[in-house]
């Protein structure tokens, strides 16, 4: 909000993600999403061959707290009228990931060469939601303070499998002292299409992460002796999922750099 | 409810609260109340002359977490129509705790013979309602499973001090696993009016607990090496005000012998 009127909130806001959208589609923007339009929400990004789309929805249905669908394109469409009014995922993500037989395989900053006509885009909730949400209500987080990109594990906490969709969740850690801990919990569980409420807190062990300073992705942060790690369900649990099911070809976004959406987070929050 | 028709359900509970209070009115029950009339809220009591109710007013105002006010008679008036029909404070509790120039005195069954015209009674919510509602949501409460008495610690969180009452927190601690606690968290926040969500979780030395295994009241319970130690506000916070504040006269309840209310706990819930 830059005019300090209500009135102008969302417009405002739109004015700022249609010029982000921009340099993003013009590749000028090929850098991460995080703190960019921190109103609104941002998706991961998983497109996949028709002929794999029905298992990956079941599977973002079997589990809808690391995979929280919030838009399924038309086959073959490349547009999402119902999260932007001008949003081609061909050109509208910072940088791509082509996975080509479960295998990371070449990154680009544009996909129309690419496109197919069978492919289906699924956009899911992103963390981004809900650490606005909790900056907004005051706490701090580690990984936004130390300018890191925020520590992600593999845990052994099972998915429920879909055809050829499997593979154990991913969770992100955000180290917190026992009263914010317990306010995230709060926060979180507003926002159930971005992940919702933690699914571990305390000993990292008990959900098979045996090194809490070494993250499966992105950075280690610092735990203090009074802080307490509270794990949530990661929108990279898909990826995973990919990797196990080696699709001739899928692609999503690279972490940290999202699908920005003109949906409001509070529109995913429940209460 | 007893019958399988939501149609009688609040006309049985107050059924059985009335035979319950007869029974504790006439000396006959003077045991504790946990587990009786369970969809019912129960208050933590404490009463007091006409000239500390303004002090002991501002206490629970300050403390809302600890002394969730939800009853307050008017001065030298036994009843709480509130509350309860035909809700008598001078009988209608199993136990007394009586209270001289801060020392708990002696106990009673029944306080009409103590009873002054200056007294002001102050009810407040109960854990026992939370308890409810996380039986009701599937959790096991290791206190009621092992048939103890849930274990209360005095805490170095510091209460907010009115006139002559102070004094630190006084807790109660339950464990669970991970995912259990995170549930009671979001459960529980549902009732403020029963100390609503935990105040802390975790390493119980941070608020100054120096041996989980030696409760200050109540009993001790297993914690599984898998469980983390959570825990609530408490209603015996106001009993160590009591201590400090020191009135020439106070009367309590007896810990776990409570006023049993006829307004349901989901009349309490925020949500």
């Amino acid at each position: 909000m830059q005019t300090g009127d209500y009135s102008d909130f969302k417009t405002d806001l739109l004015d700022q993600v249609a010029e982000l959208r921009a340099h993003i589609r013009s590749g000028t923007h090929t850098g991460t999403t995080s703190g960019k339009a921190q109103s609104l929400v941002q998706g991961n990004v998983v497109i996949l061959p028709a002929d794999w789309a029905n298992d990956f929805l079941l599977f973002c249905q079997n589990n809808p707290v690391a995979c929280p669908l919030i838009g399924v394109s038309q086959t073959g469409d490349p547009m999402l009228p119902g999260l932007g009014r001008d949003l081609d995922i061909r050109t509208d993500i910072p940088e791509y990931q082509i996975f080509r037989n479960g295998e990371r395989a070449e990154t680009a900053t544009d996909i129309r060469d690419v496109w197919r006509n069978d492919f289906v885009t699924f956009v899911l909730g992103c963390s981004f939601s809900f650490e606005d949400a909790l900056v907004r209500a005051g706490l701090s987080i580690r990984n936004v303070e130390q300018g890191q990109n925020v520590s992600m594990y593999r845990s052994n906490i099972a998915t429920q499998s879909a055809g050829r969709f499997h593979g154990d969740m991913v969770v992100s850690m955000r180290p917190f002292k026992a009263a914010d801990a317990i306010r995230a919990i709060q926060i979180t569980t507003r926002l159930p299409k971005a992940h919702g409420a933690p699914v571990h807190i305390g000993d990292p062990a008990l959900i098979g992460i045996n090194d809490i300073h070494i993250p499966d992705f992105g950075d280690a942060v610092t735990i203090g002796r009074d802080e307490i790690p509270v794990f949530w369900a990661c929108g990279v649990t898909p990826q995973v999922a990919l990797e196990n099911a080696r699709p001739q070809i899928a692609i999503t976004h690279v972490p940290g750099k999202m699908l920005l959406t003109e949906r409001l987070n509070e529109e995913l929050a429940v209460l």
